[in-house]
Order: C-alpha cells, then sequence, then structure tokens
C-alpha cells in the first residue's frame, strides 16, 4: 500500500468552505460521533483520529468495503462535513487525494494544568491549532482556583473564535500524574491535587465533555495523531524534563495500567538508599536525571538560578559544564531506559521534553548507555531489528495537542 | 454471567467414548483446526485453548449466537469430537455440563529443553496429561544431542500411547531464553544454542507442527489456560527459580516484544558494579535474589552442596538460616518487581518457580518490599483497587505444561 505522509497541524491547505455556520456542521457531526453503525459514523471517528486521510487508509481503519467508503464520502462532502484537499506531493505522479473533517464542524480544547502555567490550546477537526498559549500561575495553585481561571480564559478563547465552551465537542486535562480511569488524580508533583476527581470538578464549570490523563499519556497520543509514532503500534514515550514521565503504547493502545500509573519511569528507583524524591521513596531516576536535579546542579556551580531553556541553550551552544551535565543524566537515564527495555523489549523509543531539544547531545550518551544496561545487544541482532530511538515531534507542545487529541480518541471511544 | 470453575487437567472424568479409532477422529478434527469461518471450526479452536467449558461460555468466545453453537455442538457430538460431562458441583443447583474436545481426537507434545534435564509431556484434547516425565541430561548440551534425544524419548512415549510423532497435533518446545517469533533463540544460559534456531532444527525431525518459546512465557499460558491466570487479561507472571524469568499478558496476549525479549526480570539491572552476569552485564536481579545465588551462599555457609529441593524443604521446616536467605531474596525481588510496577501498573502478580513453593514466607516480604519500592502505594488505593500477589497454580510442571499449551493456542492462531 502507498505510504501516506500525514500533514501534520497547520501543514495542510485546506480550501475555501461553502458557506455553512459551524454550529450547524457541528450539530450534524455530533450525532455521527456517537452512533456505532452507520459508515458514515465510523469514518468520521477515524477521521477525528488520523486527521487528514485517504480512502485507502479508511479502509483499512475502519474495516469497511471500498465502495461503502465512496458512498458514505460523498454523503459527508455533501453535507459539507468533510473536505478534500491534495496531499504535499513527494516527486512524481498524481497527487492522493486526502479527505478531512471540515474545520469548521467542530472545535476541541486541550488543558494542561503545568507546575507554574497552564497551558490552553483549540484545534479544529482537521487537527489546526487555532489557538495556544501559557497563563502563568503560582506553584501549588489549588484546585478550583485553576479551574475558575481555565473558565475565564478557555472562555475568552472561544469567545475570540466566535463560539462558547458549550460549543466545543471537548476539553482534554492534562497533569503531570497518575489519573485513574474515572478521572481521579491519584498523586502529583502539583500539592492538593492528589485524589482530586477531574472530571467531577469541571463537570459543572465547563458544560461539555470532560476527559482527563497524565500529561506524558497526552504526549504519546499527540505524537500517535501527528507526530513520531503515527503507524507506530508498539512504542515507549520517555518524556525528560523538569521530570521524567512516558507512556507505554501496545498494539495502538495506550497502556494505562491499573490506575492510570503506568510509565512512571521517572520514579523507576536506581538506589533504594539514594536522595528522597518528592514521591516519598528514595533513588527515583528523576531524582539523579530529571533537569530539576540538572539546573540545582547548574545553579550550585554557578551561583545562580538557571532555567531549563537557558541550560539547554547553553549546552547547544557549546557550554561544557552544561554538556557533561547532560551527558551524566544520559548515562543514568540509559540505566533506567535498560530497565524498561528488559521488562518490555521495546521496539522504539521516542525521546521527548526539554532535554530531548539538546538533539544528539542527549540521545546519543543515552543510546551508549541502554545498550550497557540491556539484556539484548544491538550488536547480536540484524540492523532492522534493533530497538530505534528517535526524537518527539513534539517538543515544545507534545502535552496541550495531545490534550486536544484525548478528545479525539475518547470521542472515538464513546461508541 | 454464572462463573465456572474450569477443572485442571486430569480433574474431568470423560465418560466412556464410542469405539473409533483416534486417527479417525484427528482427521476429522485437523480441517478444523485451520478453517477461519466455520462455526465448527471456530468451536474446536476455542476448546481447544479454554478446555472442558460451557455452550455459554463459548457463545462469548466466539462471537456467535447461541443457536448456532448448539447446532454445531450437535453436530460436533455426532462425528465424535467432543464429548459432554458434568462440571464438579460447587454445591446446590443443576450441575452445569461442560463439553470438551474428545480425548482421543488429537495429542499435543510439550518439550523443555532445562539446564540439565530434557522434559516430555504428552497431553490429550481434554486437556488431560498423558505422560510427563523428565530426562536428565549433562550441562551445557548440544542441540543436535537434545534434538536426537527428545527424537528417542518423544517417539517411545508415542508408542506407549499407540501413536507416532507424526500423529502428533504439534510440539511446543520451552527454552529457558528469548525465542524471536520465527523460533531463533536469542541468547540462553545453555552453552551453544545462542542463534539456534530452533523450529527449522526441529522441522525434519520431529514430523508435525513445531512451536517455540521462552519457558516463562509458556508458564504464562499454562496458568492462563488452565491455572491462577483463567480470566484475568492483564497480568504479569515471575517465575523465582534457579534464575528468573517472566511473561507479561496484557488484554490477553502475550507481549513477546521486539524479538521475543520482553519479561527478562532477571535481567533488571539492580547495580551496574555488580557482581557479573553469565548474560554479561552486572548486578542483574538474578545475581542477587536467584536460587543460584541462594544455594551458593547456603552452600558456602554449610560447606556442602545444596540442591534447590533440599533448600525448600529446610526453608519451609524453619531452618532459619534458609528462611533469612528466601527474606533477603524477597527483599531484593521487591525492588525488581517494584521496577516492573512501576514500569506496568499492574493488577496481578502470579508468582512461580521454585521459591513460590516456600508460599507465604517468601510471598509476605516480597509483597511488603515492592510496597517500599513503588509508586503506587496500595495504602493510598481501595482495596478492591490494589495490586494482587497470588502463587500459580502449576509450581513443578508448568513450563511443559505451557509448551503443550503453545501448541493449542498456536494453532488457534493459524486461522
Amino acid at each position: 500500500m502507498k505510504k501516506v505522509r500525514r500533514p501534520a497541524p497547520g501543514d495542510i491547505a485546506i480550501p475555501e468552505t461553502p458557506v455553512q455556520s459551524g454550529t450547524m456542521l457541528a450539530d450534524k457531526l455530533r450525532p455521527l460521533l456517537t452512533d456505532p453503525d452507520l459508515p458514515g459514523a465510523r469514518i468520521v471517528r477515524a477521521m477525528a483520529i488520523t486527521g487528514a486521510t485517504t480512502a485507502v487508509e479508511l479502509v483499512k481503519a475502519t474495516g469497511l468495503a471500498r465502495s461503502t467508503i465512496s458512498q458514505a464520502l460523498g454523503q459527508l462532502r455533501k453535507a459539507g462535513l468533510i473536505l478534500d484537499a491534495d496531499a504535499p506531493s513527494g516527486g512524481m505522479g498524481r497527487p492522493t487525494v486526502l479527505c478531512s473533517l471540515n474545520p469548521e464542524a467542530g472545535r476541541c480544547a486541550g488543558v494542561l494544568f503545568g507546575l507554574d502555567e497552564i497551558r490552553i490550546a483549540i484545534c479544529d477537526m482537521a487537527h489546526s491549532v487555532l489557538s495556544d498559549r501559557s497563563v502563568p500561575i503560582a506553584h501549588d495553585y489549588d484546585p478550583r482556583t485553576a479551574l475558575a481561571l481555565v473558565q475565564a480564559e478557555l472562555g475568552r478563547d472561544c469567545a475570540a473564535l466566535g463560539i462558547r465552551i458549550a460549543d466545543l465537542l471537548g476539553i482534554g486535562l492534562a497533569i503531570s500524574a497518575p489519573v485513574s480511569e474515572t478521572g481521579l488524580v491519584m498523586g502529583s508533583s502539583i500539592l492538593n491535587w492528589a485524589g482530586v476527581d477531574l472530571v467531577e470538578l469541571c463537570a459543572h464549570a465547563l458544560p461539555c465533555p470532560v476527559h482527563a490523563d497524565n500529561e506524558s499519556h497526552c504526549g504519546a497520543l499527540a505524537e500517535m495523531t501527528w507526530g513520531a509514532a503515527v503507524g507506530e503500534p508498539d512504542f515507549v514515550l520517555i518524556k525528560f524534563d523538569l521530570g521524567i514521565g512516558g507512556a507505554i503504547v501496545c498494539a495502538g493502545s495506550l497502556q494505562r495500567g491499573l490506575h492510570g500509573g503506568a510509565a512512571e519511569f521517572g520514579h523507576l528507583i536506581l538506589d533504594p538508599d539514594g536522595d528522597p524524591c518528592p514521591c516519598g521513596n528514595r533513588g527515583c531516576l528523576e531524582t539523579r536525571a530529571g533537569a530539576s536535579h540538572l539546573l540545582a546542579l547548574a545553579a550550585g556551580a554557578g551561583g545562580q538560578e538557571v532555567s531549563l531553556a537557558d541550560f539547554i541553550a547553553g549546552a547547544v551552544d557549546g557550554r561544557p559544564d552544561y554538556q557533561q551535565l547532560l551527558a551524566t543524566a544520559a548515562e543514568r537515564s540509559g540505566w533506567g531506559v535498560g530497565l524498561i527495555g528488559t521488562v518490555l523489549d521495546t521496539p522504539l523509543f521516542i525521546i521527548t521534553g526539554g532535554l530531548a531539544r539538546t538533539g544528539e547531545l542527549f540521545l546519543e550518551p543515552l543510546r551508549q548507555s541502554y545498550e550497557r544496561h540491556t539484556l539484548c545487544k544491538s550488536a547480536m541482532l540484524p540492523a532492522d531489528r534493533r530497538p530505534r530511538f528517535v526524537l518527539g515531534k513534539f517538543l515544545a507542545n507534545d502535552t496541550v495537542l495531545g490534550a486536544v487529541a484525548l478528545v479525539l480518541h475518547q470521542q472515538s471511544r464513546i461508541a
């Protein structure tokens, strides 16, 4: 089958739409998102997940016959719910026709509850980012304060697009903590959030469907939907940022574990007698290789606070002290990633987060350390059977895009 | 739905069969094992995996309508391929009718290539073990020597049952090494086996379908088919024996990883500067908590060799020195199991292998140590959402039964 390069949000220029109000289109779309059987509904859900796609890919995704797909696409086109566009041409030959949900047909929002920011993005159904901004908030903020802020700021962003919060197809919430299937925060590095029922908290204030998950799980959904994991059924994502988190995807499904706590890689214990970690244990990978730890060391050595952005820029610009700290973190991280590889025999590692923005400076020593800390050595394996290490596509905004992807994926799960 | 207690191999007394030759029945059965569509074929494959079952369970397993199941069961009964039996009654009420494949309709064999033994079992299609014996072999034996031995000994066991090797529906091979999807041994604690293509090696000498997998993966299949994991879609099995191995089952599927190396828990590195491990790395869990290590310590302290059986018996009988060694191994193992829990947020751990035969002596300190080494603490969780630790059902012969189960599961995968 012809491999289609899937456009990233914004890559694809959707042609002018026939004038039709977004609310009218959303009213047509909403029932299709939940109907389990209609071919049109199955196509819409597949496209909500994959973004722009081809009829051939839809046959594969839905299991419907080519003729059924063609007929249903015709009806959806007539209703104004989907649009056609030529795929970016890779060279010779007739361009592939990509069809996409009409961006006007609905909007989804993603909200990240970060350590010192709340980030809010809105995307359309063609996966284009319509707005994406960060609102600073004081450390260890309270859930209700955060919610009031989201209500006001998201309301403002919606108004700028001519809609209300209630018009959104859904809101995805991302937080740096395990989140149970029902939306319960299971413990968090933000004080006061453990035990909060995120979905319940938001249900009244935000009058549209709300879904919640761990931020790295959302990051993996973003990479699956638009990024480095498109078409990859089995991979592990590891996010090296102030903290360290991750996600495990197995046969195309995000693995959440018993209470959403799967892939808490930052809390792999490398030394039970090591430094205390905010999680309550000691010697966690995060305490030895998380960027917070590196920044503390950099600040200790230089006598002044260093931001993550400055650290990354310094390392990339060739500061030997920062590069040395980065290499040491990569070496220790390779031990942690080796533990993951020994458990899962992972075919693909997607490396994201701030430290990944240093590229090979971090990736190369990480890969080398992994080889020393895992059972199946690459040297033993044919070149096409070695585990791959790649950088994520979204190193700056994966989480908030992932929160949007969470809505698209969850919508598809309703049926 | 009524929960049926599934009988273990040998539990169920199959009534006398109408006289019909096994070869005739096998000739009727073989095409059904591979036909993708016929309801009878789907029932036979489901029963090959589950063993004795009820019509209600078959509806669930196959997705076929109750009436279709009834009709197809009637035909299979008439052909002599299935038999009915009353389920062991759990108390009051009319006994549930269990149907089972006619044991005469086919035989499968399982072969374990162990460190110093080759173990061979033959089961019938009702999952009863017809023969199971161990043949000693000198350490670090050669693949061809082992194959010649299997050919002779399995041939003898078949002859005792009035069949030839060629009459077997399949042979499952288990070895303590990662095995790739195509049957390639990826490295082994038995010398000379790394790089051997097990399936190819056996293809000519053993004239029936041959399937191969890691011994702990086979153990998990045995627990899924007949043991502690029946009806459990997500679990991790950890085998604490001379070495330490395991298996990960996710949504009912055994996770093999990139080259069959998933769940090599014995090679989780606890200390990169620790004692060398035969795998080539240092400080692997196996070097600190494997029974080989405990036996070496026990021998060092007592001045004479100690067998695993003697060690287990001594610990169970209350020898404080052995109990102390066992508790230390459980403590270290809890760190390793904590790492697994941090990666997978596992709902169920099934503990097997020799050390598991000491029961709570090993399990209780393991559980306590796990709690100290994992992120999501049980104390934070409601009682019904805590990870469970249970002993495996087959602590003596899981691997060889699992090799048989491998044949039954693989047969079902052909279609």
